[in-house]
């Protein structure tokens, strides 16, 4: 194999950058040409390519978001836009592909496998809901983005005596509000994977007030509703005042920490390798503290669980 | 004077710790006693006070919020009220008093002083819309919590393509819109002050898609409508689909910053003094960049004026 | 079990708090009493214990350093020492304990075990350098701490010339330096597991100076030679002129990252746990990504491994 | 005037990029071109201009540094540098600069003005030390910098009984020293604009730890001396052991606050203005929360004063 490309798609995730750099660098250290693919899948169909070298990524691995630019591309779902990328990417003479995002990247991928292209994915996605991998690049960011948000609301507990409703991001997965809501202290955490009883979440918030704790925080996953909608549940069922914040995209921003930054850098390298040991079609994954590579199939979200004994041992920490 | 008494009201804003410090230690330094009254007027009332010494206050230059606590008290706006307080006062032998907070609790310092008790008072209000001063602690702080949120937002412009909403603080002023919208680059700025015309919102939104900038940042002052309000509107008006995010109360929170710390170092110190020098009652103020004192009358929200320069400033560099 | 103890001793490590609060919380969880030893050892054997409940941790979980505060003893490692500890302990009906702290801590802790006492280790100490545990507390945010410093000097890149060393801590341990040089890009890492030719080191600087990167980053582990030394011998060898930065102690503080909180929370709330399963003297660990425990007499710090495929990964990723 | 030109010279300071992004984004909405010089004075002489749009200054304003480089020029002290620059400019049709630096830059500037060519100069170094201007930009992120800094030390108390000396910037001003250490609650401030009396120091130290403070900061303007330098005399006088910190260039990065942010928009817009009233040559200044401008004669470091009651605030509060 003598060139590869990569790309980012969907999501901005923190660390993107430093799996590019780790991805481009490790490219030149053994002797391979890379080249980046600007706005994911849709310039892979346009063949928007260029040449990077060791000065293309040099002052990328603090920096949010992606160099390479993102896309969502309907038309890259359907067999002309698969065989649009795979000519693109013939006629520039690449003979191997990673591709750095979330689950929907990753069935793309396996599209191109499937057509005899090797293609290495790296998870890259702040809900850390990609099967096949405990963790997924960006996902210590955001957690600690949100953390420090709900340790500022902590400081105004006097002031007010609102139990305050932070509404997280997470898709479907309650990843980012479980490590968010322990680490943060959190009196209540809801997340999808496990049924909340909303008079237990009042009786918590009355025993803290008991207490003298006029102030609790409910961190809520979006992936079981708005925390606008929470809020409105809450006041209906038991007359309790709230203030909502919603963080957004914020979420998704900022510059990466150092674990997101040495998961990229070898993650990234990891992906290097494996093209150029052969692998055809593979994601890297992280298990039991090991780089593992696991077929695309496996990437779906519906394969990804949580760490339940982490929510209980939240639930015992937060009486 | 041999006993004074220092206490917070009102809203938190990062910067109080370090008032209560100077207060504290000048007053050691003046070789007087000083008291701290817990729950602002409340406890004011009930003569919740404790004598604090150099230790009471070690520590707590950094800290976010009040050690002393605070409330927002209705009994203290009756003719009763202000005589329970100083009934309370002259039993523990205290023959000052100092509060730091927002215009609320001047008016309520002012009472106190109509009745001859000495007291003086110290903005302190994430807001910065107290009159007669141009500055009040929290500000800083609060600016630059908004600013850095909106740093993150900007890491993610590629991967999704609508305008954010940032919903922020400040009561009826615009300061906090205005400055964090300026240092953040946004592309528009609402504030109460100065009618916005919506088309032309929508006209910046365009020109910057144009010039291949998907993504833009709208900052909306609490004091003109809600963030979701704000979005219900462009997307009635113009079919425009945005983010919307509400920061909510962490904007109150967070370590101080060195100009908070140090604007409350100046004031609080500058209070004690005034007691000494037998000021009767007023406010201290930051004008023209020095500290003044001005009658609590002046200190009403009503006679705050926002820098309308620095909103066509802002215009011109975002264009 | 009843009752039980817990103190933190020797250096300080961020998430030292988080993990008190842990222990304390599961405790009162498991319906047992929970006894803060102030001051580390010393305390111990001086019987100076206080009943802990839910409102001693409160608001707790971010804080840097530890409530229970440190100490270095040197009587504590003698028989009288520990015997005198053992007294206090049972004189305070106390048949349990919990040592946060180093390798050092350990000795300690195993002869109290030694003499029937149950103690259970949790390993906190920015240096990560335990053996039996990948990891202990302190870490992750002792490595984002110096990866953010250099993060500000490399913005300073172009208006000087001269290489940067950065002397950081891990007494006889590389990991500091390999994350944190990893994770900000440095040119150099200079630990003392690997030997280290100083000719490439100068290569390096020169290739980059080649390549129009003027700036190099040098980070060197306090366990190879201070920052001082380094400059000089660089300079003598090869006449280049360099900054030295020190960061010193800063690396020991700061609020907690998630990360610690979460591991300090597994970790405080499994000690307790398996001082109540009978568990009669070991340290918690993490390996491959799960709690494990171990003798103390694997926690010396001549056990302890770092991951050098990292730092093979850092040298190919800073060509 | 048609067309002008920008540069940044000296040491970086954060908030250099805000104030090319005002210079730019004003020009443009003043309806004039505008060019940024590479490499400070060195690029001004060889011509290395290019044309500045909006999109060259998009997304610039959180950033440190400056994306025009700079540097330190020796030949552009001599009337043939300056003869040299002069040319260049004209032959590009540019007939106003603008220069943000120090002092230094401002000699330079001068020259150019003597000789009919305008230049406006905007204040920006970390020290803060430039004559005719309470304030320069760089200098509230560089003290919040520090302040942070040993905000963290601070944390780190109870493990160790050593005071801690920081070393600071600041050149021979004592400015950042001043506010970092009121900031931050330091015991001792060793500034070069008042002679510190050694045995005082000691006595402080002393105080603390009959008080049970067993941890002191002292804060050293390099200005005064080095910080080694100060550990060697304090050991050699009074046997006292310290730990000693250098931040280093790391004062120089960073992302700049909201206050420079603003300093640096309203400075840039102003010298846009300026240029275009035809002002001939001067510096803008900070003056009693005013923008002024001052001849360029005005600006050396010699006539600068620092705030000394603020330094008597911060003895007083630190007892």
């Amino acid at each position: 194999m003598k060139k590869i490309a990569v790309l980012t798609s969907g999501g901005d995730a923190p660390g993107m950058n430093a799996a590019i750099r780790a991805v481009v660098r490790r490219s030149i250290f053994k002797k391979i040409e890379v080249y980046g693919v600007r706005h994911g899948y849709m310039g892979l169909m346009a063949g928007d390519f260029y040449q990077m070298d060791l000065g293309s990524v040099g002052d990328i691995i603090h920096r949010g978001g992606t160099i390479l630019r993102s896309s969502r591309s309907e038309l890259f779902k359907t067999a002309d836009g698969q065989n649009q990328a795979i000519e693109a990417l013939k006629i520039a003479g690449i003979s191997g592909l990673i591709v750095i995002g979330g689950d929907g990247s990753f069935k793309g991928a396996a599209k191109l496998t499937a057509q005899g292209f090797p293609a290495i994915g790296i998870p890259g996605t702040i809900d850390n809901d990609i099967g096949g991998t405990e963790y997924s690049i960006g996902f210590d960011t955001a957690v600690n983005t949100v953390m420090e948000a709900i340790d500022k609301i902590r400081d105004t507990a006097y002031s007010h005596e609102r139990a305050c409703i932070i509404e997280v991001m997470g898709r479907h997965a309650g990843d980012i509000a479980l490590w968010a809501g322990l680490c943060s202290g959190a009196e209540s955490i809801i997340i999808p994977e496990v049924h909340q009883n909303l008079e237990d979440v009042m009786i918590r918030i009355q025993d803290g007030r008991d207490r003298g704790k006029m102030h609790s925080i409910i961190v809520v996953a979006e992936g079981v509703c708005s925390g606008e909608d929470f809020r409105i549940t809450m006041k209906e069922k038991f007359n309790l005042d709230t203030n909502v914040i919603v963080l957004g995209h914020l979420q998704r921003g900022g510059s990466p920490t150092a674990y997101d930054r040495m998961m990229a850098s070898r993650m990234g390298a990891k992906a290097v390798d494996l093209l150029l040991e052969g692998e055809k079609g593979s994601m890297i994954g992280w298990r039991n503290c090991q780089l593992v590579h696991v077929p695309f199939e496996i990437a779906g979200k519906d394969n990804h669980t949580i760490n339940i004994s982490d929510y209980h041992l939240a639930r015992s920490l937060s009486i």
